[in-house]
């Protein structure tokens, strides 16, 4: 197996690679764009390479090329290579090196502040601006826009990791950036070429079962599914990670106290504060 | 131009449709899986002809490869083939039509209930469950897998379209589709081939400038910027859509009267029903 991922999987490996030998699902037509996205790997570790020149701009084009609710495009993207800015970034997202290591720092943001300049510039007060499905939209197609790009990246023989830490500190965030009032950083996303101690196995995902559901929901045999995905991840786990942790112990660990939020239990204050009244 | 993107598009093609040849990005190195990107279109008509054998599967394969916050999987995705079902849900969704065309339709849903379960399971209370930021990390892991499974589709020749109507009464969604609390709707996608009559073109996008920002946010020369695309939508939609409205015109429609959010504007009260307190 080619860990960087540069090699093209078939089918068949890449569907072992995600589920597992014992839950490959029955998978029809396939081409290589998608033996592309199935051999996606967060990686956390980068080379200090350079991107080739134009590289921001061929991704942002990816970006753009997605979906965006009604045409209103109320998102932006910020580009950052400033070491400093990267190393003050880094520190307020739970001191992730590798925003450090990666040469380049893409920050997505929700903003409704290019329509509200927009109206002003109109004499339009835009109505549904302050309400909740306002906030959803633009973080919405902020996550389609940079799935694009990480799409966009990948084929490239590029790496990423989305950093949703990002959001522990967003307000102290929004200050270094000068985010004016109606845009927030949604999540940061680091590219460049994996360093060679980064390399990683794609990790499994819970069995197609516990997560697609047919006409209505029906939960399915959880116990037997988390069972076998839990010796899955345990594997994985101390295969990648030189740890051994089950899927149950990672949602419990992640999930059972407030604190593990990182300061993310204020992200309602905090976009409140940020121009999102969120109705 | 081959409207129906079954053609790879070369790299000056493909960014001259994205934003007109007055606004070519400087974009850099170029696969072919990026001119698929570019060569998106949402599609508003399909036919009836069925998706081959397995492409659900394969779609999901390729959703579920997306990244997810600390792998917690919080998303889950409905596929509805019920013409009865797709109807009720067409209606609710603004009367799209397109719901009950398409062979498949998929809801995609925040779903922070399999963490709950697994939780009750094991006897521990997850404290981050009511808060805002859960809800978050939901909505955008669905939209990272989603953006994915439109990849996929669109490498295998088949059209899509996002329906972010299906949250005007994500209530009466929640209940026809028996969400349990803690589960609900983001979005609806509709798959299919598009039929002949839907063909159009790319849609053009802002230029770069006006959504990419370098080291901190810095509103560029707006007034301008948006002179040179209303002009360019309004000539794109006057071949496409007939009618000839510019983007300024777009974004007043869609944002300035509350009324436009069709229920919208009680998210926030439908979510907490749901069984999100977004604390």
């Amino acid at each position: 197996m080619d860990v960087q991922g540069s090699q093209v999987l078939g089918k068949a490996e890449a569907l072992a690679l995600r589920y597992g030998a014992d839950a490959v699902p029955a998978a029809g037509p396939w081409t290589e764009a998608i033996s592309l996205l199935l051999s996606h790997r967060s990686v956390r570790g980068y080379s200090a390479d350079p991107l080739p020149r134009g590289t921001l701009q061929t991704l942002i084009a990816a970006a753009q090329s997605a979906a965006t609710s009604s045409n209103m495009q109320t998102w932006s993207v910020i580009a950052i290579t400033d070491p400093a800015r990267k190393a003050v970034l880094a520190k307020w997202s739970n001191n992730q090196k590798h925003i450090e290591q990666c040469p380049l720092f893409l920050v997505w943001l929700a903003d409704i502040s290019r329509a509200r300049r927009l109206g002003e510039a109109e004499g339009v007060t835009l109505e549904v601006l302050p309400f909740l499905e306002t906030y959803m939209v633009a973080a919405i197609d902020a996550a389609l826009a940079a799935q694009n790009a990480v799409v966009a990246a990948e084929s490239l023989g590029l790496s990423t990791v989305y950093i949703g830490a990002l959001r522990n500190n967003a307000d102290l965030v929004a200050a270094e950036l000068k985010l004016p009032p109606g845009v927030m950083g949604v999540f940061g996303l680091c590219v460049g070429y994996a360093a060679p101690t980064a390399a990683n196995e794609v990790k499994p995902r819970l069995a197609q079962e516990a997560i697609l559901y047919h006409e209505q929901y029906t939960i399915p045999d959880e116990t037997s599914l988390r069972a076998a995905y839990d010796a899955k991840l345990g594997e994985f786990s101390k295969r990648n990670e030189m740890t051994s942790d089950t899927w149950t112990a990672r949602v419990i660990g992640r999930m059972g106290k407030v604190a593990r939020l990182g300061g993310r239990h204020r992200l309602r204050s905090m976009l409140n504060a940020l121009g999102f009244p969120l109705e």
